[in-house]
């Protein structure tokens, strides 16, 4: 079996399968690249997981994810703070042990507001400068700090950052490390889209391009409400052209948080991806 | 009983109430100004529901709902903008029978991408036609068209219309008399709130404000997930200046889709609807 060349399995797709076995998964079903999550990282040990992915001759194209810091200051920041700085030593460390081509670049999500705090626009600033903090880390590693808005669903307790124009004020203030995360599923709605991708793309700043199908009805857990792209409602030719035309030529992972493909076996999984990806994705990279 | 003179209580609010008695929920509860839906007056037919109306005393400050009009060129588009033609009748003859002060407001929400249709700008973009054409209707009844942007939740299934700022594109495009609704539910997480309800005001194009909650976690019909002022995350306070500042003096309607709230006696929904529009927008109403 093959897959598409840029094609990344992304982790969270087969979210139950133990990371060795998660490689395997891939690797069997032809994928050159993988996008790692750190709690299955975790259950190994970072050492284990760097042994898993050289022996894997895949492609790192991601670290899923750190941020979570819209705390107030106090003990609650620096514990996400200090957090952050181990998935950028962790990233760096995958990122090294992958197939030539991996990308050293960390995903970070926002956070939601904290309990009871009602200040979107607070929230918001303390990402910023939380990022902002983060920053010299990242530089010293070698890695890329990539901010993903999520969609506008999630403001309130997951991710204050909404939009990729937003991400990309945030990264541009900060540095030029910092950069942003396409993700399908957050931002195909988003009456900006074109311009802000393509001012992504003249900056530099499109660090991971993630593709997954937006289904309705949603789910119980709107969490969950991700599906194989051309399932649902993305014009993924329209995005795809994009974020090609923005000049991005990185590996694309396959990131499907759904109950019933966490259930399916994996391999079925994988195979279903790599054609779903031929199908919607694929004809239109340049 | 009495009630903030600037609240109206929102026919949704109490869903399953007929018109009749809705009108006397408002009224008995101390409210001056009624949010009417188009269903419960079709269910007593136009003449009686304008006989109720002129009865209750009350103010009508909107008609909710049109719109849908995102078909593509047919006989479905056609039976949209002939059901909308009606809507624009409804609304004069609703507002005329209202106390003085009734706003002849038409809300409108755009609707979501017809089966199988990906072309989200496509769809927008024949939203905007429909509002067109149908704005000389408008303008000849005395009525205004008021283009409600709804939460990207809904982007696929129910309003391609996501942000404040694309309904501002698509009524300043269109005619002087297209304006749009400020939802709090529907537009909190927008990183350019400010700007939009500023842009909105100096063009006289905010015809109306809602006010209710997003509730975490969302229900399982995520619809659902609204909820009285002050239980969940919005900042009423900040959008509410933002809208005072911006010089909007009209009603302000409480629209809560939830379903406890449609499951309670009706009268005490009004009762914690005016309790807590009292502590959450009415101290930052200039």
């Amino acid at each position: 079996m093959s897959a598409h060349p840029r094609l990344s399995l992304n982790q969270a797709t087969i979210k139950y399968a133990p990371l060795a076995e998660a490689l395997d998964v891939a690797r069997e079903a032809g994928y050159t690249s993988f996008g790692a999550w750190r709690e299955p990282v975790a259950e190994v040990g970072l050492d284990r997981a760097v042994e898993l992915v050289k022996a894997s001759g895949l492609r790192v194209s991601s670290l899923c994810r750190a941020g979570f810091f819209t705390a107030q200051p106090g003990a609650a920041r620096q514990t996400a703070i200090d957090d952050n700085r181990r998935a950028i030593d962790e990233t760096a460390a995958l990122a090294a042990a992958g197939a030539p081509g991996s990308a050293p670049v960390l995903v970070l999500v926002a956070g939601g507001l904290p309990a009871g705090d009602h200040d979107v626009v607070g929230a918001r600033a303390r990402a910023a400068e939380a990022i902002a903090e983060l920053a010299p880390a990242a530089r010293a590693a070698g890695i890329t700090l990539a901010i993903e808005p999520m969609h506008p669903i999630f403001a309130a307790d997951r991710g204050v950052v909404s939009t990729l124009g937003q991400a990309l004020d945030i990264a541009e203030s900060v540095a030029p490390e910092v950069a942003v995360v396409v993700d399908t599923y957050h931002v195909w709605w988003d009456p900006d889209l074109a311009a802000q991708i393509a001012r992504a793309g003249a900056s530099g700043r499109i660090a991971s391009y993630q593709v997954c199908d937006w289904m309705t009805p949603l789910s119980a857990d709107s969490l969950l409400s991700r599906g194989y792209m051309g399932d649902g409602h993305i014009d993924f030719g329209a995005v795809t052209r994009l974020v090609a035309d923005a000049g991005y030529d990185g590996d694309i992972e396959v990131e499907i948080f759904r109950q019933e493909i966490w259930d399916a076996p994996y391999a079925e999984v994988a195979a279903r991806v790599a054609a779903a990806f031929d199908e919607t994705v694929a004809p239109f990279l340049s």
